[in-house]
């Protein structure tokens, strides 16, 4: 069964590294969110793209959800004699993705070839794509002003009231080689549970992707983020909130109308599952907490033995 | 007395080391050679500059001659990962300087003020001065073809047989601001006991700068970095017998010919300081091994003193 996932960072990357315990990993194909991606001392950082290469490696830090386990920080220590403010925690083993991507990218070559390329170094089979080769960064409008979205996730620890999202320059974005051919040849989609407006919307924005997923031939489920109201991790039950959304997982249901057939809420959302679903929706629930590398496993399972009774 | 130096790497750091040992650091302005400059994925490597900033901030690492004392090598390792093939042996710490200037240097700022405020930041109060801004690469022309500086030095471990030695674009380089003045202004110049070939030959050809020395009017004194017939680190020896020179300190006078007024040899090179020096310029004998932060200082105590009889 052919697979591809919609991914964010840590939440997709750990629903993933489930999946391929129960599949073959070779079967998968992710589409990895780069409205996060950044410059930082001139070089380009993937944190998306990065989690679900080291996540599915085996080496990400399973505590702070980016970076790598037992990293070093000698580099970004000195970054700081050297006057710098490092409000962005860069390991030393970290650096080196973001040092072969940036040297590769100013060589003319494209995102997606790198990204295949470290996702292969790192023992990975599943591929991994950037949803577009084409910079699409994220700007957080806020009552603070707008912000790049390392500002504001990083930097300001997602504090400042968001009024709105937008991606830059996704008017003119394609995505890239394999995104839509992955999509129309998968024998199931799942968007990961991830951040609906900051992991998941970007994906989305780019051009081609929401119409694939509307004339998707195959069934396609989506992972709730949220679980009795709040994110399991991260902003998002706060930004839906500001946004003026139901910060729950019908919230995120009403999100995804018409892109997936299933939408999986955790158990103990089993109220929410029993209202009125979106048209063409069906709501699902099972155990969505990831909190072991059995219950990723059984979730993964779960998810694709619903698709499997849809199609 | 405000003394302004030609420094290459090693050998001219360790010389510095004991001057500043001896006289006020902030007396002293450097000028480094540039020509070993190059670009290591996509970042300036600048061997020289950093090799100075590291010995005056007491920071080298004194075994390797290059890099910071007990630095890591994750970044490195895990380049190797990746694919690379890490002949260049850059530690976690050691990058920080040269993420620091590329992203400086790529928002258009100069190779002399990013210098300056690396050397600030790690606490040096010595004028560390590029001989210029402009990408002048060292080219060395062997009977196995022209090689860029760092392949032969590094990659090839100076083997190849050297026939000539370019400075790519150097007719075209302009001193870096505030060079000649450190030269017009010193109450003493020295040429440190460096690499006359590839470490101060570039120097030497950026336009100006042998003008600058010709018309000199404080005294200039340089020390040899042959002693017996060897150099007391890397290839100068057996560079200059390849190029036809007398592989001795007498060859490197030769070389310093009209640009300063003392040439000081080892003490056991006494017998060719008996010989006939070039016009204008006289042989002193001194310790010039510098294995010991004693034998530094007491170096750099009698070049001045040196120079200083001669004024």
């Amino acid at each position: 069964m052919k697979i591809t996932a919609l991914a964010g960072g840590v939440g997709a990357a750990r629903f993933l590294s489930g999946f391929v315990e129960a599949f073959p990993e070779a079967e998968l194909t992710i589409i990895v969110n780069t409205g996060d991606d950044f410059d930082w001392l001139g070089l380009r950082i993937c944190p998306d793209i990065d989690t679900v290469i080291y996540t599915l490696a085996g080496i990400a830090d399973p505590a702070a959800g980016w970076g790598i386990r037992g990293d070093t920080f000698h580099c970004l220590r000195m970054l700081e004699t050297l006057g710098h403010d490092a409000w962005f925690r860069m390991g030393d083993r970290d650096l080196a993705s973001s040092l072969e991507r940036t040297s590769r990218l100013r060589r003319g070559e494209r995102l997606a070839d790198i990204t295949r390329d470290l996702a292969r170094a790192h023992g990975v089979k599943a591929t991994v794509l950037p949803v577009t080769d084409d910079p699409v960064p994220t700007m957080v409008h806020t009552t603070e002003g707008t912000l790049a979205f390392q500002d504001y996730f990083v930097r300001r620890r997602h504090e400042p009231r968001v009024t709105g999202i937008t991606s830059l320059n996704v008017e003119n974005a394609r995505p890239a080689p394999g995104v839509l051919e992955a999509l129309q040849e998968a024998s199931g989609i799942v968007i990961c549970p991830s951040n609906p407006i900051i992991s998941i919307g970007p994906i989305l924005a780019v051009p081609g992707i929401r119409e694939a997923l509307r004339s998707r031939t195959s069934p396609a489920a989506a992972v709730s983020p949220i679980i009795a109201g709040e994110a399991v991790k991260g902003p998002a039950a706060t930004m839906m909130a500001d946004l003026g959304m139901e910060a729950s997982s019908l919230g995120v249901a009403r999100m995804y109308s018409g892109l997936v057939d299933v939408f999986v809420m955790d158990a103990r959302d089993g109220p929410l599952a029993e209202r009125e679903p979106p048209a063409g929706m069906v709501f699902r629930t099972a155990q969505t907490l990831m909190d072991t590398v059995q219950s990723r496993t059984r979730l993964a399972k779960q998810v694709v033995e619903i698709m499997s009774w849809r199609s």
